[in-house]
């Protein structure tokens, strides 16, 4: 099941009104800045759970059973979002510890809580058992082809709103983003990377040749805390050439107080991974390389930054 | 001395490169945020400061004594970053009651900051004492004519970035950014003034026919505490029948709240009043209404929001 830039062409029209076309910054000849942080719900991942659940409604294997999910996170969010959008019933399964904050944010959106198991792993195979049951469309955080192309559709937006660009850097947790960017625009711009070193699922498949089990944590593990890379990601990563950067936690933290303090962005540690490569050093860009750093999530706890 | 759209379109080659160009956020057919709390220093202020410092230049009144202004706020933290990037001293005059962090983050941009006097009013005289005394060029946080033209590149923006639209809401303290931007596109759209009912130097101003002083105070008071109208923004006004929308401390709270809620913008309550407008009522377009609504400063306590 290959992803094609076909697909997210039609992803890209069928999402069209359904998400934020969002802005960028230009910051220097050289820097721009994609504010998908700007997105419905702080990150892009309304983009592919509106491809998942529009599609699914074309061929007629959205019921009124709804959705369901297992994640706590961004993607939760975006599902609860795009089913509630759509009028249809969302169930999202999270292990017993998650945070109360999240189940609450959650809710907010309509949503049906589960709260079970002690991990995203329990979460997922009770989602599973109730989509067998139910008939409710199953929706995975990052590894369905549909998901991959809605969030390919921020790719096919940079062509539009920049005149060009050489490098694209992107935050890499489960995958869903960068493989849908590479497929998108991966013959028209460098794809690079961007994960913790204390979550190198991109780091650990690209060195395995196969997406493997890596031991996540430290500051961004909520949003990138994927424990392995997407077979989709995998695929498309191998097919573009993208690298994996790898970035250390203390440039993650001064990376997101740097976009509070000279941009006024709040963002969640995630989606300061990228900036983070190019304040570190960790990414060097020729003198006159045009380089976009997408900015991916909002979802944090404001009073920890600056 | 009245400001022309001339002047505000040379105010824009002027600064071209020394602020962002700020994107917009269309977030409905009929609805755009313009994203001016993106601008250095996180608020709309550097486009005058910059037009000021670079007219003087120009004339030759820019020397080696560089600059000095009174405001512990967005306009001398604009003061101050445009005069470190120009390579000339500031030095900032703020009353001893200024909070630390105001007069710390000043410092940062490597400003000299006096502290003196127990209100503005008392920091302004000390400021034009300095300027005489020394030669160093004064910069008025409002009511100048190269601030007025350099706020009102904003508007000129807002035509180049948008397909059309009717309707502008502005944020009203000493009035800069609303006489800008009323004398850039006053004839090609509605320019409504957004204030607190606790600090209407607008609505005071439109009320007595004359700017008024007014007592000011309520949760924007620390950006849109001016306590009187400028002069050149009366007259812009008066020229452009220019409205003024009242809106109450909770209305404000509120859009604060939502504006990170849905769009994940961490704002100023200053810069909340035009999306107050909307979300209370006070502004009630009709169906088919493009609105603009201008969000203009970010420089806030994050750990007061949401």
């Amino acid at each position: 099941m290959t992803v094609t830039r076909d697909d997210i062409q039609l992803a890209a029209q069928r999402i069209t009104g359904r998400v934020r076309r969002t802005p960028v910054l230009r910051v220097s000849p050289t820097l721009t800045l994609k504010l998908e942080l700007l997105q419905h719900v702080g990150s892009f991942k309304p983009r592919g759970a509106f491809n998942r659940l529009l599609s699914a409604k074309e061929q007629g294997t959205l019921t009124g059973q709804g959705v369901v999910t297992a994640s706590g996170g961004n993607a939760g969010l975006a599902v609860a979002y795009a089913a509630r959008e759509l009028g249809v019933p969302a169930r999202i399964f999270v292990p017993v510890n998650a945070p109360a904050t999240k189940v609450a944010r959650l809710r907010t959106l309509e949503a049906d809580v589960v709260q079970v198991g002690n991990e995203y792993a329990e979460a997922y195979e009770a989602a599973l058992v109730a989509s067998e049951e139910s008939g409710a469309l199953i929706v995975h955080a990052f590894d369905q082809p549909e998901v991959v192309a809605g969030q390919g559709t921020l790719g096919l937006e940079l062509l539009a709103e920049l005149d060009g660009f050489d490098t694209v850097l992107v935050a890499v947790g489960g995958g869903g983003l960068i493989a849908g960017i590479a497929t998108a625009i991966g013959d028209r711009a460098r794809v690079l990377g961007v994960e913790p070193e204390l979550a190198p699922t991109l780091h650990a498949a690209l060195e395995a040749d196969r997406p493997v089990d890596v031991q996540v944590g430290g500051v961004a593990a909520d949003s990138l805390g994927a424990r392995r890379l997407g077979a989709l990601a995998f695929e498309a990563v191998k097919a573009n050439d993208v690298r994996s950067l790898l970035v250390g936690e203390d440039a993650i933290v001064a990376a997101r107080t740097e976009l509070w303090r000279d941009y006024q962005l709040a963002v969640e540690h995630g989606a300061a991974v990228t900036y983070a490569a190019l304040r570190s050093g960790v990414y060097q860009p020729a003198a006159d390389e045009r380089v976009v750093v997408v900015v991916c999530g909002a979802n944090t706890d404001l009073s920890t930054i600056g």
